[in-house]
């Protein structure tokens, strides 16, 4: 197993309330954490109109908001790493976690990715890694020259997109935002709708659009800020609609997984999921002090055998 | 039964940020309550030296904190019942809750009245009833002439240990602050150290103070900013801290009963106050709302048979 050194005591994964939380009480707590997430912050803080239940803040605007969590973020010192997580693996003692740009590993992840804006299509999470993929720089040189969908939920990973496009033989580009600043070419279509339903038999074949339309395709890019709980990490509890089942002080099925905010489930609402990220990195930090130590115990019980 | 007009939807016992935010959300969501508490909010957030761990305020003080939570509480135009609660009672379809002023129904009650800067001392739960009380204006007039013991923890409450003194024939005061502006007179004495012990047989006979002096009373009141959750409610299912247990709903174990903030268990932090307040406000509606339905169907099956 990897050494105690290359084991960070949390990794939050996501930059909305619940996140920001969690960050900010694990800096003052003097944690080794890393949180990944989207230097823009929550999209829908962003576009919350006007905010009047957050206590202290009697009237605020999204945008507001946001600026003021950046800022906070800042004031405490805490770093995004922007880069997508996009998938969490329980490696017993420890988890590891996958970017679009690396590998970290951690005693305690707090997922606090909010509720998908996009629902995962009907035959998503059946053919992930077998034809459907949530990253672009993973997966993407697998399919040069090949036929893709790429289905894409905001502006800020278009550049994925783009650079699916530039490795594909044809790209069917379904945009889910109203304006995209891709642009159609001969081996790239922007197609309308998006995509209901992902076929095939071993490996992807087809998609079918909300349109009814079936298209050949060889995989199937999901770019979304937020990938859904049961496809970010296998054999974690969720409830019927998706969300993490979480205890009290907010851990998870798998131990040392730990979720926060929206992700958890209703209400849906910013105060909620900042009280939530505040319990989980305590909870989290507790948890990899234990296992940090358990594993010291266990290196000296190898030593002395 | 009371009838439906009389019973308002929910009723919050506290002012600290779990009673704040459960307030401000109720009043967003249109629903009938009473927050009782403190106009001067919470003493522990007020003797926060500098908070860095809320999130959108990178560094507030404890003071500045409850100055804006007293503005949110103003532009939301939430009011301040400034009553002390001393019981709450399951009715069946509602609960009653007893203040030193009144008695008034409701259908859901959000218990979110902190963590006891004074712990029970032994024997004061025991003897609840029978000499021992947590309310002035209830139980005062029952002492006339008589000599008791008053202990208070907070200078908000001192003006009913001044008119317990009025009514007493002889009162030992214990104020649990550093300064007091209790007089000492021919029939005050203001005592050294606090009461550790409540004993009697029948009825309270004496206390026993820390440093072990045994003072014949015959009544103790504990003026409390907030009384400890199985004082306040019977039967209300609590963990070995005394901490009401909840579930992620914030429901508590009696039906109708919520909780949120500190009373329901560590972290003690104000996001995690304010986010089970936020949540508390959301299921004790529902609740409520659900209540009023049966109650309804209720009277129209009566009045059909």
């Amino acid at each position: 197993m990897a050494d105690n050194s290359e084991i960070c005591d949390v990794i939050v994964v996501g930059t909305g309330p619940a996140g920001i939380s969690a960050a900010v009480n694990l800096k003052i707590l003097g944690a080794d954490f890393i949180l990944f997430g989207h230097s823009s912050l929550s999209e829908k803080v962003e576009r919350s109109e006007l905010i009047r239940n957050y206590p202290g803040l009697p009237e605020v605007t999204g945008p507001e908001l946001n600026r003021l969590f950046a800022e906070h973020l800042s004031a405490a010192g805490v770093e995004i790493r922007n880069e997508n997580v996009v998938g969490i693996y329980d490696m017993g003692d420890y988890l590891s976690v996958l970017t679009d740009k690396r590998s970290v590993n951690a005693f305690s992840v707090i997922i606090a990715s909010g509720v998908q804006s996009l629902k995962p299509a009907k035959g998503e999470l059946e053919f992930l890694g077998r034809g459907v993929s949530y990253c672009a720089t993973c997966d993407g040189e697998l399919y040069r020259g090949k036929k893709i969908a790429v289905v894409c939920d905001s502006p800020a990973l278009e550049h994925e997109a783009v650079y699916l496009s530039s490795l594909a033989g044809y790209m069917y580009y379904f945009p889910v935002m109203k304006e995209t600043s891709v642009k159609e070419s001969d081996t790239l279509r922007i197609a309308g709708g998006t995509v209901k339903e992902v076929s095939g038999g071993m490996k992807v074949q087809s998609v079918i659009t909300s349109s009814g339309e079936s298209i050949d395709v060889d995989g199937v890019f999901f770019l979304k800020r937020s990938v859904s709980p049961s496809a970010l990490m296998f054999g974690l509890a969720t409830d019927e609609d998706g969300h993490i089942v979480v205890s009290r002080d907010m851990s998870a099925s798998v131990r040392g997984c730990f979720a926060a905010g929206d992700v958890t489930g209703r209400p849906y609402q910013l105060a909620k999921a900042a009280g939530e990220g505040n319990t989980a990195a305590h909870s989290a930090l507790a948890l990899a002090k234990q296992r940090r130590e358990e594993q010291k115990l266990q290196k000296i019980e190898r030593q002395n055998t």
